[in-house]
């Protein structure tokens, strides 16, 4: 850990820390849950949060003004896709990523790591950065942690996350070593780079990864590594790679430990919402996840007590909403034989009713958590929540 | 013509002529254009007017809020496909039609006809109906005059069109003569329904339809056939069925004269922006066809100057609206070059603004017809929109 030890990284390590970005409001006394406000260049969001993924420049189905409407406080795009299509140059000349898309509320964009390591094709890793073919035509292209730093700050995203390599699941422990150490060598190239080139930062935030499988001494030798470079909060990669539940979590407990109490923990990829509520409770802070959109495009609805197939035959005629105990504008308006009618003959309105309710869902769930913490009874919403929401429905 | 001169259908004809639904309010000097209202069960429409196309009980892409936004003042929708799909039982367990899907302003439903002929595989025609398989699951079904006017009043349609016998284009004389012959029968057959069992009538009109393909006689001969009957209103069948622009402006040419002053004219299925305006010319007040939505899905928008394909390489950077004259939300907020790319990479996000536009700009369109009939400048109006707009762009 020899770069560790040179003066650039302590000194800015200390003045990234004392940014005071993240302030903890609560804490929950029973369990780890935390209530606090992230603060980026476009706003401060309220935690702990979930961020709805806008893989393309768009959360899928949709429109920006429902989002709004929806109060998400901010939005998850990639790099990988938006680099691919439409290109650096259209994103420049359209002046960034918020311009784009018309959203002037957070973006966090991830690296790109884990679209290399599952989409593209032919890729060839080495330490100087990752050769890969485009998914979508076969070209050439090679992402160093650099390269990605330039790319995300074309986009102009709020919260950017570093290059990293991401393995899947299962992992030989030599796979995920030799993947804990490049993410090590890589997160310090990037904040290099970020220290150097992002001087006025705009309020740009810089997180780091951890890797390491779901091998426990990986997990905290990556942990305070990544930890020692120093960043603006500290993610948790690797996980919803394929694992059985049980393992994520204790990949995440195995992990938890070595990360900074007063830094923002996002949880990456994940989750169901009832994994959601569990990570809350041992001190997750930020998660995304396509679930809520893409089970939303393929007519699967959350409802308290769980999952809805609303294309079953046995909703043609039931006149009730999706989801009896929610709010939104399409339970308040639609019963589920419409819904399930407009699946049947394929219709956009359905998808779109049902993407909205099950993103509706997840913010407000979200809502339910935070005035839990603040209220001092989120052990009691846990155990009401998880006692209610059949996760295997 | 015997059935014509029982006393039923001259007393009930002069019942229905005196209904006073329609009322023209300005009719322009220069054109046969007019500008009136068409009062409904639910809610009084201003004329010339254009019906968004919901086919399975839902505009493709835009959901009702938005039309509303836009200030659609009515929709159509398919006996045909909701008779097929989701079937009367559901619809009639939800309360009908506008019930189903939470749409409280008029409902205008065609009779199924054109679909029949259209769609549906092995039909066989006589007079007594016209036996199909649906073109779904391949069972098979019988529509007679009497049954698609009871699925129409369980689907409870404000503006109610009956079955009849639409032909192909070219189509041999002898056949389309057929096809008149057998859609007055039939249309006889439904008023007569409609007579016996719509007493209450719930603000319901029934509308006539004219078929005679391109041949003069037969439109003559259809027209009064069907005026004789006497309806709330008169609808142009036939047109829009491969024919050329010309020969449908022909049929229409031969249609008119026949058709009461003092009731509504309806162009079934057309058409492009610029066919509108001339139909208005000559007299017509109702329009409705897929174009603006299906056009949209596929990426092609319209513009004052004509239509023009988002997907073009030549709009990847171009910070321009779809189009530059529009006031749309999607005109006024999002670039050719963000739009583009959501086509490219199939956001659902880029059809729905691209339909979105659409439908505003037809609805537009028919806003600046009524205005300027009502300022009595529709002549310049027409002159002014043709020579700018490129109907072969």
């Amino acid at each position: 850990m020899k770069l560790l030890d040179s003066g650039l990284w302590s000194l800015d390590r200390g003045r990234m820390m004392k940014s005071n970005k993240f302030i903890i409001h609560k804490k929950d006394t029973k369990t780890k849950a935390r209530r606090g406000t992230l603060t980026t260049a476009h706003g401060t969001i309220e935690s702990p949060f979930f961020m709805p993924v806008g893989t393309n420049a768009t959360v899928k189905a949709i429109p920006f003004e429902d989002l709004l409407e929806m109060d998400s406080q901010i939005i998850l795009s990639n790099t990988y896709h938006l680099y691919i299509r439409p290109g650096m140059e259209v994103i420049k000349e359209n002046g960034g990523l918020h311009q784009f898309m018309k959203w002037d509320k957070p973006i966090l964009t991830d690296s790109g790591g884990f679209q290399v390591f599952s989409l593209a094709k032919l890729r060839k890793i080495k330490d100087e950065g990752v050769e890969f073919q485009s998914h979508f035509d076969g070209s050439l292209h090679f992402f160093t942690p650099e390269k990605v730093m330039e790319i995300e700050r074309t986009l102009g995203s709020d919260i950017i996350m570093p290059l990293d390599e991401c393995v899947g699941y299962p992992c030989e422990q030599s796979q995920a070593k030799s993947a804990c150490q490049r993410t090590t060598l890589w997160a310090k190239r990037s904040k290099d780079f970020f220290v150097k080139n992002f001087l006025a930062r705009n309020g740009q935030l810089l997180f780091g990864i951890v890797q390491g499988s779901s091998f426990k001494d990986l997990r905290e030798r990556s942990a305070k590594e990544i930890v020692d470079i120093g960043f603006d909060g500290y993610a948790i990669g690797g996980i919803s790679v394929g694992e059985p539940v049980e393992v994520m979590f204790e990949s995440l407990d195995f992990t938890m430990p070595f990360l900074p109490e007063d830094s923002p923990r996002y949880m990456m990829g994940i989750g169901m919402p009832d994994q959601m509520v569990m990570a809350v409770a041992r001190g997750v802070d930020m998660f995304d996840t396509c679930i809520p959109t893409r089970y939303g495009r393929y007519g699967t609805v959350f409802t308290k007590q769980g999952k809805l197939v609303i294309r079953n035959g046995e909703y043609s005629v039931d006149q009730r909403p999706m989801d009896e105990s929610c709010e939104c504008f399409a339970c308040r308006k639609y019963t589920r034989s419409y819904i399930r009618h407009l699946f049947n003959v394929g219709e956009i309105l359905g998808l779109y009713l049902a993407s909205y309710h099950n993103l509706y869902f997840y913010l407000q769930l979200m809502r339910n958590i935070r005035s839990a913490i603040e209220a001092g009874n989120f052990a009691e919403f846990q155990k009401e929540f998880l006692s209610c929401y059949n996760s295997t429905s």
